[in-house]
């Protein structure tokens, strides 16, 4: 019998699996679909008996099972309300305890797990601190302190996606407020700003209904100038919102990851620039890189909350 | 002899020290002048020598120091320049540890200090985590997570002044940047954002040469519409930001002091008002308070660096 950890990131479509050795090596990964009727009340009764499952199947001992949620959870494992699942205010680790007959549960909200897994395993293992941001169709993000999760008293640290960074917007961001970074530098938002800025004869500007990040940062890459404005006003506000958020925590690194950091150096440069150009002196040493997990690092930072301190569960 | 504490809190003009003892009564504070001669290398041997002149005769047992300093300082006590003081890069704390031929020395930026300060035995001794904010003539900030200082990778954590709040600002922050939350909500930012909003009638128009910003808050008690629009101004400034920091940190508290503070309850409802009104559902459940110890946070919260871990120095 081999002894394992579980992560499961919970996601509105699938729930990602992952088992993993004590020294983070991914030994198998696997995906369920979610099943959203009732509530959401089939998800953590599904992950858990596919947990079960491959268990006995490949004879493991579960000694852990960490659960991202895509949500606010405090750090006593309670989910605050979870819209894209239907879950309402319950603990999220007690129900899992319960279903994996074991003691060793956590849950976390899902960005914050992608950030602890960037920072176990991936491009911050490194570095004593880092932000996480993840550029997807939202923007989701996660303060990292020491190797540990800062959630914050309402398991809400790290919502860096909804600071506000322009008081004079007038469309209305997913969470109802308005001048969210979100909604300029997410890859919706990106697009959102292009339609402003794009020029006639510009390739994205004959393209312009079938718009979408990528685009604009390949133009950028080619030296098209609306993309290159474009780029370079995405730059000013994820730059600034980053600078603002080390006002607050100064940590060592910021790791940029999702879909639209597929870009690479292009945006780093132009995030990185801009961050420099509105920082303190002080604040100025600070290093940024690219993620490196994926989509896997949510499955990563699920398993290291549980690793190395787990009672065993066995059938 | 009895066991003491000492926080030595160090400003341009004045040196603050005060005598604790474990249990953080505040036994005994006094001032000496802060020389600025000589790049200020007489401060910490002034600060050393007067806490050794009056612990000889007061019969103290000094088991700690603790040194707030007007700065950038690393979590390893490392001063990373201070303008105001002249001082370059340097230890701090082993500095003052030779000077007082003692080991249990702590130096830490004076704005954690006084969050650290009113987390103990102040404003914030009642919640698990808090973001101090400063109002003075500028703006300094600290955070304050299960009673301990987030210093930062640069020591410039909770450094919320210079949080960039306005993109198309044109003057100049004394930071050299432009669009610093210190340029709207401090004792000098209220005043400047004053000058713009102030209509001819109101009584602050009449006394526009030497307005300050309690004129304007008392304004605002007493009904006056300018100055309701400038503390309303305010309030947008400093509730978005502190949104921001929230987004961030997601403290249980936000305590606001310093001497704008003083203006008490107005200043509250309108910061609190503007946060709720930019705030995500999950962050709305926040505790506003005004800062308790005064201009005593400071010397609270170096001597509770040092409180309860000390080595004794001895003649």
């Amino acid at each position: 019998m081999e002894t394992v950890y579980i992560g499961a990131d919970i996601g509105g479509m699938t729930i990602k699996l992952g088992c993993f050795a004590e020294d983070g090596e991914l030994i198998e990964k696997w995906r369920i679909p979610t099943r959203l009727e009732d509530k959401g009340s089939f998800i953590l009764p599904d992950t858990a008996m596919s947990v079960k499952e491959r268990a006995a199947k490949r004879k493991w001992m579960v000694a852990g099972v960490g659960v991202g949620v895509p949500g606010p959870v405090t750090k006593d494992g309670e989910v605050l309300k979870c819209a894209n699942l239907g879950w309402d205010v319950f603990s999220c680790k007690q129900k899992m305890t319960e279903l994996m007959e074991m003691e060793n549960i956590e849950a976390v909200n899902d960005a914050n797990a992608a950030g602890l897994g960037e920072s176990w395993m991936g491009a911050g293992r490194n570095f004593q601190s880092m932000v996480m941001v993840t550029l997807g169709t939202g923007i989701g993000g996660s303060i990292i302190l020491d190797n540990r999760v800062l959630h914050g008293f309402n398991g809400a640290a790290g919502e860096i996606g909804h600071m506000k960074v322009e008081y004079h917007e007038k469309d209305v961001c997913g969470c109802g407020y308005r001048g969210c970074l979100e909604q300029y530098a997410s890859a919706k938002g990106i697009v959102r700003i292009a339609k402003k800025y794009m020029k006639e004869g510009s390739h994205i500007y004959i393209n312009k209904d079938m718009l979408n990040a990528k685009m604009i940062f390949d133009g950028a890459k080619k030296g098209d100038e609306s993309c290159l404005e474009i780029v370079d006003k995405f730059g000013e506000y994820l730059g600034t919102a980053l600078s603002n958020v080390s006002c607050v925590v100064d940590t060592e690194a910021i790791v940029i990851g999702g879909g639209v950091s597929k870009a690479g150096s292009i945006l780093i440069d132009k995030v990185s620039e801009w961050y420099h150009r509105k920082s303190l002196y002080a604040l100025q040493n600070k290093t940024f890189c690219i993620a490196e997990l994926g989509n896997d690092a949510g499955i990563y930072g699920c398993a290291k909350l549980v690793i190395g301190r787990g009672k065993q569960w066995q059938k």
